[in-house]
């Protein structure tokens, strides 16, 4: 095990399952400088065997310990484990260790929804493991920290909800506005695709272009309504449209809702400064955010902007997809699961330019 | 005057006024292949001497002859010049030329507007020439072609309104929808916003970055207004959002319009495909475009799409801002005027990857 | 077949084998336009059936005609065939059809070296047609204009030779500097590797990267020697070091050689000037040209510099890999095979920005 | 002062000479996070009294406190003091608190080089503090780490001497090759140009593109020839090519020399590990580095490679220009002279992707 690890009398063991991707990799990076915490295996059925570095050359001296398969982990003696996986193979993992006393975030799309059927019916696949719901918390901690802190199995956020949600969830807990005919148009970039190249991925479909996808039909629009409807006590059907940036990072979403009562932009904005009060990774700004501005860091800019002449409230927000949107949330996560400060080891800067 | 030029007998001889800026490199690179006309002058007040090459490298060894001043240009052996400078500074050479018998195509947004009112209002800048007003055709060849061929004055459309015109039309000139709540989602590429350097064209500011701007506030929104209001014979008020996307060319705008009488994905496919019929640079896509799909071309590549869910109509549409929204609308335009083959020189493959 | 075919009264027939790569779609973007030719009609095993423009968007409304397999092309029919398939798929059908009357423009590298035995060196594979190398003839204009005209098969150059042997091949014409120590640093857009998604052109790792690849072992090295080789009268070994762009297209070559004879800027520039006198595409510049200044066209800027303070001529060279370093130097061969003025059809205005 | 600051019992106090640049806000992230020191200030004459986070976005929340000018540091409260600030205004404040007991870090190049004439020489304007040559110890800790730790003067390295002196400094300490003959083809992205907006800078003159600059006069190469002179005890006139790649952060040098004597990879990998042994922020690696493989992060990535074909030793180094090219170095610096471990607080993994 390697040094860093070594030199910390680190009170909590935690286990990486899923070594090959993005998150796994985000994960390993906010990790290894936790200090309450200590990697304790990371696992990797297809690259078992290598170091953790060779598939990661960012890693190279830092982390280059021996990839293990999840056999090999002993939950018996790990805290929390992060299960950095496809939805599907996410489920199995969830099964066998969610009687072994382990805390777990599944950072898939396994358990988000509030059902197995719905999850049926958006995800076009079985599900193998429908009590899993009965305990899964879903874990957006500006919405749900007391469920949080007392869950043994976490749904992290998709990337695509966590920037809407945390858009509209102040006017939908106010019950203010349009909200059935709220429209979210969304900006990702291709990281949110996953670490496997395709025709998707590929570098000349992607760069000095942009195009709209999954159109009416991306599986994160039921994520984003059911936990919108959560909030307003009442069922909405919302229009979410995803692009493909030629960006590594950052997801940019801009929402859109019509309101037809009383309104201003010192109203608006005071309806978001006391929802995201005491909410250390919401930052209200006062002007529109980039996404660069959140790069690397699990802070999640909001701005919401009146616009008096259509009469409509535009609420612009940033997030990391990889560190917001996942493996910082996760963390986030674990960080009050074990009754910790809810930010240690997540206040890194967002890295500009 | 160099040999591609000379080796023609062109009908027509053209100016371009405004070097220095992409909407007058991207003239050149049309008219200079365009086989019935005859690049004549090419004007620049800051660079006055130099070659146009010393400004646009990629012009070595193809328009290597120099720069003059506007007031070397004798309009009187002209049969069109072109305008391709800033607003403000168009409208003093359109008072200038406008009697002596030339054709004028105006690229900025001076007499895009229905009135110096209007202009002022938006443009937050006094019109020195509210006469040019009258003879001012908006020089969108898809709604106004017999109004273009008898003009001697157009208005070349602005970027993001013929990427938003476009995408809305049919729906407005048959008056279905929920007009008044339209949205507009548009992103567009730096060169949007001209040839200058700036901190908002910072290489580091906008490279692996995004951004919303002009919230509520851009310009734009008027002209689209104005030209879909004209449609759909009744005054509307839109929503439109404009987005910086780090890519050199290319709009993407993304349309949002409630819908509640009875319609389906057959209807509104019919719909567009009739409004666009005998439309030659309007290419009705089966799915959504990409950017990159009309790079360096005069296409539009529009995209409706139904979704039965929320009653709304999602309209996609694609466009080079500096050629369908410039400078290939431009030649378009001055192809109608000069009654020839109104697609003759414009038919240039987008440039994939 | 298309309209825009139709139109004219071409002379020659011409097919292109291979529509699924970069290379097969540049070729149709070149050929479409073409006053001289026809396209009649455009080959792919994999996805015969479909639509060319269902391969390649850009082309909807331009090129829909249907691919079909290899085995439907009638060669007695068609005057030059152009082979856009990977190396060893390529000699299959050089084999096949050398001896039918058809003129062949292998887009590959099977026969671009002296010999089988140094293909099967450099390429680790055997060669099923080594006859194939007595008829071959190296397709670069610059150097071989005679053979070009009276040969039946043509090797295309490679991309990174065709920007490295221009940037020397007036030094090793005259024999001066020390040709034996020259070292070609060399730098390429992805479109390079291919259409095919990989983990190398994944948007990802190439986005916001950059990085050396194939150090001293790239099989391009040999070709350049060779025809370096041939200039010089003498074999030469060369350092060549390829290196990925996070950019679509282009090459930038960087070379060094040190002359320790009598030289000056002027001297240098004129031994360029004198070698590339009446050559139409390649444009000799007075300052550093970059990658844009010839994106899309076949033009290749070179640059000559004496350093005096280290004895060394350094030379930079741009193309565009997929233009001047394939389909658009394949254009120019048969332009040179058939008789015509060599750069009809290949005065595409480079694309900036 | 804000929180983060506050909650340390930080040993010593350090201040941030120039805010707006990219240096003093890389400075800032990387400081605000040290365990050891507390930042009391950030200054800037032409932003002073707004928010650091007015300038910096990424900083909201985090770093909101007021730029003060550069009178208003009490220099005899402060341990160490960064200049981040261009070359020619840094000399000033050197002279201005060279004797005031507070130690300084300088970024610009104003010290750097052997004397105040071969200033002069190379950067074309008159030095206004020469006896500043007599302090100033030149801050590249894997070259000059004794001097380091006693100095109060750190002249911290350029960008592309630190990647190519640690490319080379082990072949010239040992005198092995043509060091004479050395060649250092090197590639930078645009942060290392500065802030400012400019031609160069402009995205549409940067992205998808790429170009060489400043070649055989870049001022970069005479402080990559004094310190390779140095510890090759003689004197070399070396050749060096920039290039601006189209990323924001990132350098990455290719460096050449012909060796005669025997030679092998083992060798040769042997020469390094011996260099860099105990060096903690150089990794040699086994295979090419790329740049994002360091972005963020105070480490250099180095790979020698021997050619035996061709005789050369060929080496590729890569660093974050903006960190172990600059404000990491400076803190690294920082931590020598104060005694502190070397690599306190410059742990941060670099992010990929």
């Amino acid at each position: 095990m390697d040094q860093l690890n070594k030199m910390r009398n680190s009170k909590y063991k935690v286990s990486i399952v899923g070594a090959s991707g993005y998150t796994g990799s985000e994960l390993a990076r906010i990790l290894i400088h936790h200090p309450e915490v200590e990697i304790v295996s990371i696992t990797s059925e297809s690259h078992k065997g290598k170091r953790f570095s060779d598939l990661h050359g960012q890693f190279s001296g830092i982390i280059d310990f021996e990839l293990v398969g999840a056999d090999d982990v002993n939950v018996a003696e790990v805290d929390v484990v992060f299960l950095a996986l496809p939805h599907g193979v996410s489920m199995e993992f969830v099964k066998r260790w969610i009687d072994e006393g382990v805390k777990i975030v599944d950072l898939s799309g396994d358990f988000r929804l509030s059902s197995p059927e719905v999850y049926e019916d958006w995800y076009k696949k079985d599900h193998t493991f429908p009590k899993g719901f009965d305990k899964a918390v879903y874990g957006m901690p500006e919405l749900h920290f007391e469920s949080i802190s007392e869950a043994s199995l976490i749904a992290n956020p998709g990337c695509y909800p966590t920037a809407s949600v945390l858009s509209l969830a102040p006017l939908f807990e106010a019950g203010i506005g349009n909200t059935d005919g709220a429209i979210i148009d969304a900006k990702s970039g291709t990281t949110g695709a996953g670490v496997k190249a395709s025709n998707t991925t590929h570098f000349s479909n992607v760069n000095d272009n942009f195009k709209a996808y999954g159109i009416g039909t991306h599986r994160h629009t039921v994520e984003i309504q059911e936990q919108l409807s959560f909030l307003l006590k009442k069922s909405v059907i919302l229009q979410f449209t995803p692009h493909l940036l030629p960006v590594d990072r950052g997801i940019l979403a801009t929402s859109y809702i019509s309101i037809d009562t009383e309104m201003d932009q010192e109203k608006l904005t005071a309806l978001y400064k006391d929802f995201y009060k005491n909410k250390p990774f919401v930052r209200l700004r006062n002007q529109a955010p980039s996404i660069k501005e959140v790069r690397g860091s699990n802070y999640a800019d909001v701005y919401p902007y009146w616009d008096k002449r259509t009469g409509k409230a535009i609420v612009i927000t940033a997030i990391d997809n990889l560190v917001k949107g996942a493996a910082g949330q996760a963390v986030h996560n674990m960080n009050i699961m074990l009754g910790l400060n809810e930010s240690i080891g997540l206040l890194q800067v967002p890295m500009q330019p």
